[in-house]
């Protein structure tokens, strides 16, 4: 289990290459929320909190060598952006059908890609052996104990900005975020109510929680390809556990309309990932206390066309690609 | 003229209003540029600040009856939203020419909207008839010194959250937001350079520098709706010849090149207006000092399918509209 320490002892590295994101006052949401601005962060999602807090915890002879890791999305890229700042040979390996702007955000942070099958086991796989064929360092998207205490991060900042804040709600991918959020938040003031937030088509956190163990999704079925892991991992699994309150479920269309109104009326861009928190919130899906509630806006690499010309409404084939692809 | 002391006595009543909005570093721009994001404030632009203190300076009684205002864009909203905040009847009389979701926005927050003409001059002389008929008090788009000293505002965030500045760089419309800046900058730190932008086909403040006296421009040619009174005003004419270093001048394409940056690479919606000043730092039209750079992003309210589908290239009819209307 990660600590409050763990968290707080990540800051620093997790400085270095990320920035502090603004937590801003909705102007047409419900009163008194807050969204906590990850979609702004370098690489264009909170994930590069984890991965440099990762990455900078390597010895430096190890960390020279490069850096390996599986992602379909975020991840990936905030992976090749610490590699790029910190001047390290970095491969990521990405689902076949990944989504085209992520791939190609991925490589102009200068790391090499490689198309390494269509299941998230496959390019974990090929993530290993190039590994050890290497000697690079692979660096997971949710279940290590860095990443996870790298994520915390927005729960501090959260607390620093927003002291009076009576629930934070944060959406669950493998739960790396949710995890080191809720470990910062309930850890530093215990009475502050955390939400965590799945796709109805990908609640493998929910389902876990259901039965009191870990588990593995037949599939998928989502437009928020941020949260779409058929599986959390045992770690922020049990990190979740002790420390969210509550799961809830958010349909494709509920994220997508709070992420058209993140875009059109408070001028942030996110990805439909990025605005389940919100979507939660505006679909009245949480017991919310009275006072102030912070939604995590956790990434903002969108594929704009397709969100505003509705063009994901009405697919719901698996694996659900943007139909302008 | 206004002065610092106008500019810090603003604070108060601007805040009532407006919510500080945050100074970022670009993640894709060049090194050490930073945005001033105007485009997240309240209204979706800086003019609250300005609206807002004029309100609130007013008497209780006056301000009770209500307030007009002439504007084809974000001016009316915020004068809108300030007037709904206090609780007090607003008029804003547009041109009937005004871009849809801007009459949309300003109708949103329960004004009453009047279409008063083709001309600035137009509407400004309708207001004033309504004004003389209701009882109502004119609140100016920018050439006015309690709304100069409001936008000034801005210039002050600007120096606390990055006091190591070395050059400001704003848009210029009627004056009113780069007067404000480029005072609260230089009287603070006579060392830092202020730098204003106008669109090629909207240069009333350069014709005016260079003549030595206000000049009035036969008409304007550019797709930056926020930037094109045929004049600027006697007060910030005056404001900005004392305090702006230099004024240079981007085209359409240049803006619209930096909005689409800002809002894919940066996840920041703009309009073409708003990213006027980027424009210029990324078209190279400055000689910017070694050392931290402020672009202010006056404004978001754009409208994102025709910037994205690029359907404002290739314009130039006089008074642009965007082709998808």
């Amino acid at each position: 289990m990660i600590t409050l320490r763990d968290i707080k002892a990540a800051r620093e590295r997790v400085g270095k290459i990320a920035i502090r994101t603004p937590l801003l006052p909705l102007k047409f949401g419900p009163a008194d929320t807050y969204v906590k601005c990850e979609n702004l962060q370098r690489g264009g999602a909170f994930k590069c909190r984890g991965a440099a807090n990762k990455i900078l915890s390597l010895s430096p002879k190890v960390r020279a060598r490069g850096v390996v890791a599986y992602s379909s999305g975020n991840h990936a890229q905030a992976v090749a952006l610490c590699a790029q700042q910190l001047g390290i040979p970095a491969c990521i390996v990405m689902l076949d059908q990944s989504v085209a702007h992520k791939v190609e955000g991925t490589k102009s942070y200068g790391a090499e890609v490689v198309l390494g099958g269509t299941s998230s086991e496959a390019i974990r796989k090929r993530a290993e052996e190039i590994a050890a064929e290497r000697g690079y360092t692979v660096v997971p998207p949710f279940n290590d104990e860095l990443i996870m205490a790298g994520q915390g991060t927005v729960g501090l900042e959260i607390l620093e900005d927003l002291p009076d804040v009576k629930a934070v709600v944060v959406q669950i991918g493998g739960g790396g975020l949710s995890s080191g959020v809720a470990t910062a938040i309930k850890e530093s003031k215990p009475r502050v109510k955390v939400f965590g937030v799945e796709p109805e088509g990908a609640a493998k956190m929910h389902a876990s929680l259901a039965k009191g163990e870990l588990v593995t999704l037949a599939g998928t079925d989502t437009i928020a390809d941020g949260l779409k892991p058929v599986r959390a991992g045992e770690l922020t699994f049990a990190q979740v556990r002790k420390y969210v309150d509550e799961v809830v479920l958010v349909s494709d269309e509920e994220m997508l309309e709070a992420t058209r109104r993140l875009i059109l009326k408070e001028k942030l861009v996110v990805e439909p990932s990025g605005a389940a928190s919100l979507a939660a919130i505006l679909a009245g899906k949480l017991k919310l206390p009275k006072g102030k509630v912070c939604a995590v806006l956790s990434g903002g690499n969108a594929d704009l066309a397709a969100i505003l010309e509705g063009k994901f409404a009405g697919t719901a084939t698996g694996t659900v690609q943007p139909s302008s692809r």
